[in-house]
């Protein structure tokens, strides 16, 4: 925690903190600050881990901005996923603070921010790629990118002592679907001008070669289509908004009537086509409720559920709990997303529920049904060489990523002393002549479950933890403090440990375990009912081990009266 | 729960009986009947799903095979691996009949029934490929196959009204480690005088090609071992014998000792060296305690964790938690494994790891550092070609696997009424003239949580992942049975909820809604406990969702005296 309070103004350096995104998938949020400037670049959430029982979303620790309230100038958005804006309506109510980004990233956060009632209070500006923000030494500009939802942007961050770019998420696609040809011009010119610091997104870099375009996906769809005798369900990511004009295109080539399902993917949707980013004609779309109108083979189904998520359209219609889609045979049901590590199962759950009420589905990666939005191998390459920085750091990824992106700008001729694999919360001072880790802020996970930010902590989990892999016994047992002995119990109730109807003999040997233990305390005088209590513990513990190999929390209470 | 007393004595027919492995990974167990007898193929387990909190192992229930227990005349086993002989161990104590299987398979078997304290109770018999073992009316012959662990085979069951081949797991490998190709003449010649029913492994038919052979990995690990300048870690399945070969081989080939960390390595490696599978001189071999004695270049340490289990090996050198060896800058570590589909997430926390120590990690699918044991599609359709079956069955696979290999079939000119998608606990009648589902068996999955065999079902499961989710409250009161009213409590105890300590204030106002929701109970005289528990459980869920929109297991516990 050294730095903490330590304020750059006096020095002429730049300090870039990640604040959360290195070492980890999602939270991305990063502080820049130029003497008694501050901007901050996306504001993401993550998702629960697995181990993280119960949490419904993880926002970053904002201490180190909420400290800086006053320098901070605004929040620039990259582009519109979560990932990047999520977090937004959490930091907003501590922290009122301008918020910047293009059209559409602007609208999904408009609908996020009404959600959580605060948008009113608000300060949201639009901009378009090319502008640039100034404040007062700092200005931003956004360059146009490529990326896996329309109007994404990288950002340079113009300082009196040099230029930083953050390429946000990006990919290179050269025929992307709205002619928006990523800034390619732009950053060489830059290149040219000279950048200090390059922080570019790691998640692809495992991958050799190029990410195909995605009007690839949009040619193969249109022979998949073309195949399609019966309804055409596909799912994907809401927020692909190419992906989905793309489906849209392919139905209405074939006469096919479009209709959304899911809550995420008919609100986007709507914001797309009511900011002009999604074009489909009024007459082609049809609510889910009067699709019986039409013949099978004259309706697509756009849907949400491509990732297994047990809520989703997708997941209901396999599981026969959609109130008004049922699976039937003959339906083609296209998977156009590729599963996030972790999700594998829960997709398969969904595609073998499907097989077997006899659709078919398409899925294989094999036939290139969908594309990732990261840059592989040589699109990386390509960023580096047109903006040849002189200081390097990976973000955007999980430690082996950023690892391999300083390997991959190493083979590029870059010194591994102007690499920089930063941690989240690590500051790094960045000047022309000198760049190095100078010091940590407090930087953390803060857990979202239901109403309570930040009331699971780590205990919590450990509980849950542990519930959930042995269980729990509650021994409860009343003493009367006259007599000091036992009136009433010790009763014995588990949950998640044994069938109890079928574990009677154990927990009867458990109960005289409990008041053999209970009377020998009792009849030593002992009268502090922590004592008792860790007796108790300790002999029930052993001998449930011995009997299950099994350790479950075990609580005892002791009522007095 | 039809036929399951029904005798197929009576007619000319062969009954197969899955019961475990189709529609799921693992669990492998398949009865086959004709007349009186009844053989077994193989007796594996499954590994816990992500929501089977706390569950070891899954077993198959052979409750059928139990009520059959005089006609079974052996189980015959086509491998070594967990899925094919895991559960023996469990059902032997139940059923004690002779084993059948080739060397290496019943070496991992005997060690296995040793740690089970019965190996002197049972009966193995060692074949080897080609054997035939004759019993009554049925014959079983061994056949030559190719997979990730060696000695594997392919069953031919003879019966006088026609041949099933149940070819296990199996690829097809034209240059084996150890020479020994699959027999590719005998499928050949069986096809020729005709198979009645194909049952052919699924895992790999969703991949289009081949399976690279096995000996491309040892030249690859060849080149890569050339590199290294310091320690080599490799991490792979300890029963994949082959490629332990390979990594010895190319070891042995620099100069380099080879030590074997992590129980299942340490034991498999010399069971297959004191069977023959393995060979490597002994002054090549140390130990991992005498690998100080050795320069950092000259050794090779072969370990378990390829899977990042949290209790293996590499997991914990990863996690410096391992007793001897401390990953150091220099390292090379080799994961010679693909992910199981669910351990992504664990693998790459351990590669972080090892990264961030300064190790070199070694994992990516483009290095060609690791083959599957199973066939792929031109694979499928070579052995469907050479036996060419009358009725074809897929298994091994969830229903996806089974639905594509089913198409495969079908592509090959097959009549789909000539192919079976059946469930596991589906009967298939087969004979010369008619094959048909007809009715079902009793199975399922037996879980196994430390000594509990079947103790935690599917009641223990659901408060379990209820407990991971939400957490559990216990409300404990003592009411005097006299005068009616409460002596002792309301108190509250909470895990995995809320931090007690920081949520005193909802605490507080639980207690009081309990306290009033009881003085309420007890002023109406209801005497019925549940009558009472469940109007307090009602009035706390309320209060608590509310204020959360959390759902904690409540229990109320009332203490009479």
């Amino acid at each position: 925690m050294v730095n903490n309070n330590y304020r750059s103004k006096g020095k002429n350096k730049i300090r870039v903190i990640p604040i959360g995104g290195l070492g980890e998938i999602g939270k991305n949020i990063t502080a820049i600050e130029y003497k008694e400037e501050i901007i901050v670049i996306d504001c993401g959430i993550s998702f629960p881990d697995v181990d993280m029982y119960g949490v419904d979303l993880v926002i970053p620790d904002i201490t180190y901005l909420l400290e800086n309230k006053d320098r901070v100038k605004g929040i620039f958005l990259t582009h519109g996923h979560e990932d990047h804006i999520g977090a937004l309506p959490y930091v907003l109510k501590q922290m009122n603070v301008p918020v910047y980004g293009t059209c559409l990233t602007l609208g999904l956060v408009e609908n996020k921010l009404q959600e959580h009632g605060i948008l009113a209070d608000c300060t949201l500006n639009v901009v378009k790629a090319g502008d640039i923000v100034k404040l007062d030494k700092i200005s931003v500009e956004f360059i146009r990118v490529s990326h896996s939802i329309a109007d994404a942007c990288s950002l340079c961050i113009h300082t009196p002592i040099g230029r930083i770019i953050h390429t946000g998420d990006f990919k290179i696609d050269y025929t992307p679907i709205d002619g928006e040809v990523i800034d390619l011009e732009r950053f060489a010119k830059l290149g040219g001008q000279g950048v200090l610091l390059l922080m570019a997104d790691s998640t692809n870099v495992e991958r050799p070669g190029f990410t195909i375009s995605e009007k690839v996906i949009g040619e193969n769809l249109k022979k998949i289509f073309y195949k399609a005798e019966g309804r055409i369900i596909v799912a994907s990511f809401a927020s692909n908004i190419h992906r989905i004009q793309q489906i849209a295109n392919a139905s209405i080539f074939y006469g096919r009537k479009i209709a959304f399902s899911g809550r995420s993917m008919e609100r986007i949707s709507e914001i797309a086509m009511d900011l002009g980013y999604l074009h489909i004609p009024a007459e082609a779309i049809v609510t889910v409720a009067d699709l019986h109108n039409y013949p099978d083979d004259k309706v697509t189904i756009v849907t949400t559920g491509s990732q297994g998520e047990p809520l989703a359209a997708l997941t209901r219609m396999a599981a026969s709990t959609h109130r008004s889609i049922q699976i039937q045979k003959g339906d083609l049901i296209i998977l156009s997303a590729s599963p996030i590590p972790g999700n594998e199962k829960f997709i398969y759950n969904v595609i073998n529920e499907l097989f077997k009420k006899g659709a078919n589905v398409i899925y294989n990666p094999t036939e290139e049904i969908h594309v990732s939005g990261h840059a592989c191998q040589e699109e990386l390459k390509l960023m580096h060489a047109l903006v040849r920085p002189k200081y390097f750091m990976p973000v955007h990824g999980e430690y082996r990523h950023l690892k391999q992106h300083a390997l991959l700008a190493e083979k590029l001729g870059m010194s591994p002393d102007n690499i920089f694999i930063a941690e989240t919360g690590q500051i790094l001072e960045v000047a022309p002549s000198e760049c190095r880790i100078a010091g940590r802020i407090q930087t953390g996970a803060i857990m979202v479950d239901g109403l309570g930010v930040g009331d699971v902590g780590n205990i919590v989990l450990r509980d849950r933890k542990h519930l959930a892999e042995e269980g729990i016994l509650t021994v409860v047992v009343t003493i009367e403090r006259e007599s000091y002995s036992i009136v009433a119990g010790p009763d014995i109730i588990t949950r998640g440990f044994v069938y109890m109807k079928e574990s009677n003999e154990l927990i009867n040997e458990a109960r005289d375990i409990v008041r053999k233990e209970l009377e020998q305390c009792l009849g030593n005088k002992i009268k502090e009912w922590a004592v008792i209590k860790s007796s108790i513990r300790n002999a029930l513990g052993q001998f449930l081990y011995i009997k299950t190999k099994r350790r479950p929390i075990i609580i005892p209470i002791i009522m007095e009266i």
